[in-house]
């Protein structure tokens, strides 16, 4: 690796490299403090439109809530720090308002005294992020907030110190969205969320989410979902009550937009650098203009699953993208091997994590995939305190390569889907899964940890010794003549709640019961979580009959179908 | 896959498969449940010499301690359960006393009667697991306890019910026997733990369990390590006091012995199969005798880090291996892919994992590896709750091949290990670490996750970007006149506890100061974690200076050397 590279001027003399970053929160500040400590030597200029550089955009919600009661806690590093160690230059509240490639200059407009001038750059590195996407009519509206930097939280804070609000919506039931319903609820203030797409949290399979439903109805907060906000009633300058695209109306006293971000791409489009939906970089974070580098939620990289190029403004990804621009703008040579899709979100006691692709996505990209669902507990059973988790795994139905799973459950949600992350990074296939040799001790795992038991679940599959269906397509075929639903719980159990029309023969009667079975149907078997059901399908498939396993049982079923009565 | 295997008689007739099963606790269970899942019409005879089947050899401490309030909690799968669902012939309290492969029989000693029958197989599986090593001179004492089996703990509840008691000495500071040791003084019991290596939990390097004896103390545990017990008083059968190497006697009213298992591998080293420490078997978990299978605790398997054959008597590896021996024994195809070689123990508030190789087995195994220790929030700085964890990562110094990790800390542990237990299982290196794409929300861990950190430390070492040296090493050149030391920290933090002779530049002042420093000595850089020391030494290395960062800082240090006072 090179720490210096030799810059020279046009007449061929060296000079001191002189590296220009225009933003500087995650990506950016990452790119301005690796690039110093890749070349001690570089001039580094960082341009920051805010009044602030490197905050934690992800703490702002719990700031609103005061989960984090400091303001001061999400200044990761201060604009003092970036000068004093990083002897980097700073400036704050100068944006960028265009690229000149020929010139290799930018123009930066100076907030404070509404100047403007050209810096030159050697490399120029783009973290221009993203913003959020908020509705015309709610643009200028005093009472709509949107919670993507300081400055939005303080004005939030002070809207709320100023008069008590009680009525809250949300737009948008994204990652934001949710964090900020949870923490308004925190606060006691009554809170709507309304969400365009058919479920909340829409990154995830409908069926992932419904738990949550069930908690946020608990805790107050009302869901509406499938409905988008289509205009307001704005008087002086506030939102008094938003309509909604299904006729309702709901009054207000503040509005949060969080229906999702916006890649803040055109700097680069209009400099001529490549941009699809977000800007085009190589694995060293490279446009178009091979001096020109560009990280974070402005750009969009490459999936390790699909080798598609794709587009997920997250912090972590972003952070990483940063130092790898850094790095190799300044001269060294890191390489940005692409992203999984790896997030989480904590919504009371719930966690619900996803990485890779979900069911959905799958579908959507035409994939040959197969899914398992399993429901163990967190930890072994005998010790005290287990708490279910519910995985949903998906993978190649040939081969078993892992495409994605989500994991949901009140402890141990973050651990299994990092290790599944991992698996997806390392091109894992589910029979890998089931062999993984996880850390084990009663109070951490089970013997056969979740994953494993997702992997093993998953191998059973592909290896042909139970046929599986999830609920979804059990319920299609629900008065199907050429199918029986077979409950091998027990009679107690089924008696508390069935699927309509099941028949009820205990797993431990079934081979002295047989004969109650027809041969020329398909048997649909289910049970609490798919483990005795999976037992009673090698049991079927023994005697010659045409079995199929309901992925997760009946645990599953209340997922999809909570609302369903039986 | 083919479940059904056609096992002819010596005429050529077809007959019924038949398994036969020695042992029934972990490996022995899991594999008599799966070949009945692989293989509906085998007769399956599960021969076990205690009187439980499927019992929670992890929980027993728990129980003891009372933890685990229920014994029936223990009983993961009954002898009922075993017959009714599984179909599976379970004799308990039958022994075999020998294996007559010519034959194909084993022989069995029905304890209950004491008689002695023989058994036919065609497929035979040995899951004889192991027992604990016991002290001759307190082997009849009957205030000596293992702590193995249901029968121990029933012994141990029966004496801590029968009389007051005040004082234990648990010898062998393992697994069990650390929980033991928590768990008895959770009961308010006086005890003692004797260790004969130099430290605690020795699979561990010594540093890393320094913090948990400091924990120990605290809550009053007497901790004895690089001593053993060489003798006892014992009057009517109990022993009153335990004399150790080193001339101390400590009186006991109970003593535990979990110093070790020695693995049961007699029966098939006298049948003639290939034993070394523990049983040799392939991938299929078949033994030199293709009709005979071993699983769990007395076998050895394949290391994935090393290749070697390996003997690690752990529950994880021990269920897997269960399944694979009972799926292949009864006609089907899994393969055991190997041992990571991770396991994890909590310690009062403390959890402590480990994976793959520690420093001292790579040390051992004369490999070619490097170190990095990070101290990293569990969580988000600016997030509530954040504990600090250590991850002390060893990697190949040239490839970055990951060999091991050891994870300490209060919250999030175990999720780290199984993280670098997934990397490691897919032979991944340093530099796959440092760009993982793992799950990031404020609550559960930091745009750049603990374990990204030490991926990103070990890859910067590994490219040259900084030299690192570990505290132990630094230890060695405390009074060596070429070298120098530079603490980089603030003034204050210095006068609060530094390395004897460092000199104190803050890393903020460094580029300044730099006249100060000697041109013609080896520098170490230190800090508190390790981070603005590394800086430093950017800094330094840029202006011509040879500087090394001592790995961690003065965290590491304090875990390196707890009791030194500077």
């Amino acid at each position: 690796m090179t720490y210096k590279i030799k810059i020279t001027d046009r007449k061929g003399n060296c000079k001191q490299m002189k590296i220009v970053i225009i933003g500087g929160v995650a990506a950016g500040a990452s790119a301005a403090t690796k690039a110093r400590r890749t070349n001690e030597n570089a001039q580094i200029v960082l341009l920051e439109q805010g009044e602030y550089v490197s905050f934690a955009n992800c703490g702002l919600p719990y700031y609103v809530g005061g989960t984090i009661p400091k303001r001061d806690s999400l200044l990761v590093v201060r604009e003092e720090l970036f000068r004093k160690r990083y002897n980097i230059d700073v400036r704050t509240l100068s944006q960028v308002t265009k690229i000149n490639r020929s010139k290799k200059t930018v123009t930066v407009l100076d907030k404070r005294n509404n100047t403007t001038y050209e810096e030159s750059y050697d490399k120029l590195i783009i973290a221009t992020g993203a913003r959020p996407f908020v509705l015309p009519f709610l643009k200028d509206c005093k009472n709509s907030y949107t919670c993507f930097t300081l400055y939005d939280v303080d004005k939030i804070k002070e809207a709320f110190s100023a008069a008590p609000v009680k009525k809250a919506v949300v737009i948008g039931a994204g990652y934001i969205g949710m964090e900020l319903a949870e923490q308004l609820n925190l606060l006691g203030v009554d809170c709507t969320i309304v969400e365009l797409k058919s479920s909340i949290l829409p990154q995830f399979d409908k069926e992932m989410t419904n738990p949550v439903v069930y908690t946020l109805k608990e805790k107050g907060v009302d869901v509406k979902t499938g409905v988008s906000v289509v205009d307001a009633d704005v008087i002086d300058g506030v939102a008094k009550r938003l309509k909604l695209s299904n006729g309702e109306e709901i009054e207000c006293d503040v509005v949060f937009q969080t229906a999702g971000v916006i890649p803040n791409v055109e700097l680069a489009r209009e400099a001529g650098l490549e941009v699809n939906r977000g800007i085009v970089v190589n694995n060293k974070m490279q446009t178009s203009d091979p001096d020109i580098y560009a990280a974070g939620d402005a750009v969009e990289v490459k999936s390790i699953i699909t080798g598609k190029n794709v587009w997920i403004p997250l912090a972590g990804p972003a952070n990483k993208q940063g130092r790898v621009a850094g790095c190799n703008a300044a001269g060294g040579n890191l390489e940005f091997k692409g992203v999984v899709g790896s997030s989480i979100i904590k919504v009371f006691d719930w966690a619900l994590a996803k990485v890779g692709l979900s069911e959905t996505e799958c579908k959507d990209q035409g994939l040959n995939y197969n899914v398992t669902i399993v429901h163990p507990l967190h930890h072994a059973g005998y010790y005290p305190g287990g708490k279910q988790l519910t995985i949903k795994l998906i993978f190649d139905s040939t081969t078993g390569r892992i495409y994605g799973a989500q994991v949901i459950g009140k402890e141990g949600v973050d651990k299994r889907a990092d290790v599944i992350a991992t698996a997806i990074y390392a091109g894992l296939t589910v029979f890998d899964l089931e062999n993984l040799d996880l850390v084990y001790a009663p109070p951490f795992s089970s013997a056969k940890d979740p994953v494993i038991m997702a992997g093993m679940t998953a191998s059973n599959i592909i290896r042909g010794e139970v046929k599986n269906i999830l609920p979804d397509r059990v319920f299609e075929h629900l008065d199907n003549p050429d199918y029986i639903i077979l409950d091998v719980r027990t009679p107690e159990e089924y008696e508390f709640g069935h699927i309509k029309g099941a028949v009820n023969i205990p797993v431990d009667e079934l081979r002295n019961r047989l004969s109650e079975l027809p041969k020329d149907k398909k048997i649909i078997v289910y049970c609490g979580v798919g483990f005795r059901s999976y037992h009673g399908c090698l049991i079927l498939k023994a005697n010659g009959f045409d079995c199929l396993n309901m992925s997760g049982g009946w645990t599953s079923w209340r997922m999809y179908y909570p609302d369903m009565v039986e």
